[in-house]
């Protein structure tokens, strides 16, 4: 069965006020930085706050004061993040944080997070966390221990979407998928208008997108995938905007199960019918961001079938 | 954090009739499979019908024509299987299943189910499934190809117990526990009548029981480290003795998360109230077993806090 990690690592660091621009590094900077995560640039965007750019396991995006990357598959970001550490000192640093996602198959990643742990609280004195329990759904985060304290528009969600059902789904992993035809199915200019896009579709199978407007984000990530399919959006949009888009994204992929996690942000979705929510947590972080954490599951009404290995 | 994987890998053996008795192999034999595993017999008790190890990781039970054999922690229960399949050839051999359940840390383990399969299917041909979906609770097993046709009373349930709360569970965990005490919370005995145990207390926490009456066994292993928490118990009890066995297990330990796994039986539990079956799987394996798995959680009532790593 082909099996590919959808699931994201993702670091975001933010410089102290006064600091040179983080867009000013260039992109050789980037380039050497994402290398060390073992991915590499295939393209990107840029409008006068952001540039965004397209690897080849997920994304990099850099404003002036900071930087967030998401890497998928068996990537190694926590070296990516050490790299960076050997060019900011904690001095220029106002706040970093690190965070992994329960993998579907751990055991294949190039570290664990407590590994990553030994390896970032090394270079730089933090504190970390698991929201969710150990043997459902979870998430991990690590971040700086320095006093921080994000604006008041710094909001971020993440929807995690999991097996993914229906025409869709199917679009996704038929053989005869388009760029054109994956763009179609998901109507981003409609969904968010006046964004800036940059996508890739890969062979045979998974698609990303970047989206930008001035300092606003979009990042989806698509490992369409059967019995391991897996769907990232990941955005700062603000609560306005993004509830409809969440609810769009629900109908139309149909996750059996999504995790939906949020920095100072408290979502409300369109659940359909079925759906229960398995776990959740919620803590207030001493960097200055509520972090919360949800699990849902749409139940399967019979028996499943096994999976033959 | 302390962490230890309670989470069972298992594996069941059956001769063909005419076979000379696995029991007669004598104890080296078996102390040998046992340490191709990592661990050791720490006692025993025997009947008329069987022979029950407690073993430093888990159990082991030697019947006349089959034997069974569980180890949890790190053990490497899949080199005990190939030491096995080294003394008896395809011919002797009836049927053979391997299990592993998901781990709450599986990249702590020294081998990968789909490792184990490969080690095996080189030594004996056979099929491999999994019951539950991959991100969440599920269970593996391989098992041998040939035609089999289990006895009418050969069926066996397993209760895996994760997140224990209440007061039995805050015994467990307390450095004031005895081996009495464990006794008194359980009262075997009176679940139990007319089996024999043997069970054994484990520095600073765990326990491990092992009973037994004629050719009927179970199995109790008990993990009970906050975070992640494991409560193993097995048998080939019949269906009307089996019910009240596992409803009372349930109400004692009150777990927040647990999977009922079970072959040619169909369980009915008592659930508590809040209780959400979030996964179920059934397969008829070629081998005359019909195996179901089911997954039930108890989501909160209100937002968890993180735990600090």
């Amino acid at each position: 069965m082909m099996f590919f990690e959808g699931s994201e690592k993702k670091v975001e660091a933010v410089l102290k006020p006064g600091h040179e621009s983080l867009r000013a590094l260039g992109k050789p900077f980037w380039e050497n930085l994402v290398a060390q995560a073992n991915a590499t640039i295939l393209s990107s965007v840029h409008n006068d706050r952001c540039d965004a750019y397209l690897l080849s396991e997920s994304s990099l995006f850099v404003w002036d004061d900071r930087f967030l990357m998401l890497t998928c598959g068996t990537t190694t970001l926590v070296q990516a993040v050490t790299e960076f550490l050997k060019h900011f000192s904690q001095n220029e640093l106002a706040m970093l944080t690190y965070q992994r996602k329960n993998e579907y198959q751990s055991h294949l990643q190039k570290s664990s997070f407590d590994e990553d742990l030994v390896a970032l609280s090394g270079l730089l004195p933090g504190t970390a966390w698991r929201l969710g329990h150990l043997d459902g759904h979870h998430n991990y985060i690590f971040h700086s221990e320095a006093a921080y304290q994000p604006d008041a528009d710094d909001a971020t969600a993440e929807l995690l979407m999991y097996h993914i059902q229906g025409q869709a789904a199917d679009y996704l992993r038929s053989p005869s998928q388009t760029l054109e035809g994956v763009r179609a199915l998901f109507n981003w200019q409609g969904m968010l208008p006046d964004f800036q896009f940059d996508d890739f579709l890969f062979e045979p199978f998974g698609y990303s997108m970047n989206g930008i407007r001035g300092d606003r984000y979009v990042t989806v990530h698509i490992t369409p995938q059967e019995d391991s399919s897996y769907v990232s959006f990941e955005t700062n949009l603000d609560k306005a905007e993004l509830g409809p888009v969440l609810d769009q994204l629900l109908r139309l992929l149909q996750p059996q199960s999504y995790d939906v996690i949020s920095f100072n942000l408290a979502t409300k979705l369109a659940h359909q019918g079925g759906v229960v929510r398995v776990d959740q947590a919620e803590q207030r972080l001493p960097i200055g961001y509520t972090m919360r954490f949800e699990h849902f599951m749409v139940p399967p009404k019979a028996p499943l079938s096994a999976t033959r290995l």
